[in-house]
């Protein structure tokens, strides 16, 4: 802790030459070294984004991601024609749903907020229950759900698929097979799309070596963010979604976020244990991955907290028992926003559809 | 109709020629004559889309259009933060719904079939029953919709435009004004887009004398289209659009397009007279436009025809007494595929919309 506190002086020492233009050559050598040392301490918690997320289960070919793109984006495999992957994981909100609850199929609510879809086949599951491991199982399992998409089974959901005129899409993506429209092949198309959507952020620049990447602010927040503990679960190269932990270690989250009455409506949220019955999964979540943080509010799980800065201090106080000041959230939320990536330029851009009715 | 039938035969005779590669000079002379006639006839009931459909009423700006283009595809300025222009003018779907009824917020459906936006500040008046002469009125008439977008009133709408962060947005688009987030400004900044949202197709080529624009088999289809009466009611720069008919002159439209059974759930549809209540204007709907037909099924005010095949046999008979042969229907599908333009590049990439949450 000494360490890192004179680090942080260091830092802010740093930050007033860099806001004054002031150095003499010996502050100028202590903020370099700073500097070097504050960057070594974050390599050891975190890496830059690799290039792509391929894995060697699912083989990524052009014509599967532009398959792939395509079913993202189509709405008609859903019982109304109104859901998609993409009516939650939105271009215009980065990859994720600005709606607290998302919407899926006859104007349903979905019991949680959906999380961006950028970055998630490195994570270690999918959705805040994790009940889902892969994308690819991700986006079979939306098809089939009764709230999403709707479909009663994936032999429903391939009806529309032909009658929309995919075959020939699968059969160019998957050649050589006997019967490509398939439940597995929905999966690894749209997987193959999803593996492409990596966000580089400023946060990746800096972790090359680039240190001017990131404000002098956000260096501060970065430091306080391995300080104070925050990095203990948000690490690695998505900064968080690699583990999954308790929400509400020093209290229950309902009363910290405000979501009280929503608990007593639905009854709690208590994550893992929805789909295990085990005693000790009660109240455990996957840690979701900060990457595009800053672009995609409402926050946590059931989306309760509107504000970024709100829900900094409401993690502190709930999972680490800390009471943040106002400069120690103004830093931390400075460093987040270098977690904020360009949108993936195949994703801005939407497919044309086959052309095809969808009677309703 | 002498002239019609002879031009009819050189037209074949020209399409054999392209077809074959075979020509003696006179049949050449003859077939170029027959062209430029073809033209000439064209030119007389078409008109090329102009550059841009603006007017002085709504001053255009980058700003204004850029603003509009958000407010086009907000979803959460409605009360379910589930619709938005966009929803039911997908850029997947060339600017239309492939639902035969699109669906508003709730999950209700709408009562007819949503049109491309594409060309639409050009026709005569907006939605099939005309009730809204502008696309700057419909824009504002489906925010105050309680089956579009569900505001109660502007007032409501602008609340959420507020909270969201639209004001500085609107300062920009409308500079100089004491209160820019107006209802007026609603409407004028996504006029101010959707005039942007014009398609020219190989047909404009053609029209303009590129006579090669278009294929030998179109031009058969064109001259049936005239011939035939078709142009009587699609004419002009949007070939339809321009007109208030009947629909159903020789018989019930709901038993020709197969809707016998919505027509007995939800009554007949009347058209013009659920707006007037004059006897005269029962089953009187705005002509469609017939620009990217071949991209926007399903077809007809109800969405109940499928295919355009069927959708142009169903026209001949209904509106002008007669029974379409094969080759008719091909040759008119031909040339109606002349009017699918490209996907207006700023409409095809989604925008980034203003980070905020929306609670639901």
């Amino acid at each position: 802790m000494k360490l890192h506190s004179s680090t942080r002086r260091a830092l802010v020492a740093a930050a007033g030459i860099a806001a004054f233009g002031l150095a003499s050559l010996a502050t100028v050598v202590t903020a370099a070294d700073t500097e070097q040392s504050l960057l070594d301490r974050a390599k050891s918690l975190f890496s830059p984004l690799p290039d792509h997320a391929r894995v060697d289960d699912y083989p990524h070919s052009k014509e599967r991601a532009e398959l792939g793109k395509m079913l993202f984006f189509e709405t008609r495999v859903s019982v109304d024609g109104s859901t998609s992957c993409a009516a939650c994981h939105s271009p215009s909100f980065h990859g994720a749903d600005s709606r607290a609850l998302s919407i899926g199929v006859h104007g349903q609510k979905l019991p949680r907020n959906a999380n961006t879809v950028f970055n998630t086949p490195l994570l270690v599951a999918q959705h805040y229950g994790g009940n889902r491991q892969t994308v690819e199982e991700q986006a079979l399992k939306a098809l089939t759900s009764p709230l999403a998409y709707g479909n009663k089974s994936f032999e429903e959901a391939e009806g529309r698929l032909r009658a929309l005129g995919y075959e020939k899409y699968f059969e160019a993506a998957f050649p050589n097979e006997n019967d490509p429209v398939s439940a597995e092949n929905w999966s690894k198309a749209i997987g193959s799309f999803e593996r492409t959507l990596l966000t580089p952020a400023p946060f990746d620049r800096y972790l090359k070596g680039d240190t001017m990447a990131i404000s002098a602010e956000a260096k501060l927040g970065l430091e306080k963010f391995m300080s104070y503990g925050c990095a203990g679960c948000h690490n690695g190269s998505t900064v968080g979604g690699q583990s999954f932990r308790k929400f509400g270690l020093t209290e229950d989250y309902w009363k910290a976020t405000g979501s009280v009455e929503m608990a007593e409506l639905k009854g709690r949220d208590m994550g893992r244990w929805h789909d295990t019955k085990k005693e000790e999964d009660k109240f455990i979540f996957k840690v979701p991955q900060l990457r595009n943080v800053a672009m995609t509010p409402p926050y946590f799980h059931d989306g309760s907290v509107d504000k970024l800065d709100d829900a900094v201090r409401i993690m502190a106080r709930l999972q680490l028992g800390r009471q943040l000041g106002d400069d120690d959230v103004r830093h931390l939320v400075a460093f987040l926003h270098t977690l904020t990536g360009d949108l993936p330029k195949n994703f801005a851009t939407a497919p044309v559809l086959p052309v095809a009715p969808f009677r309703n």
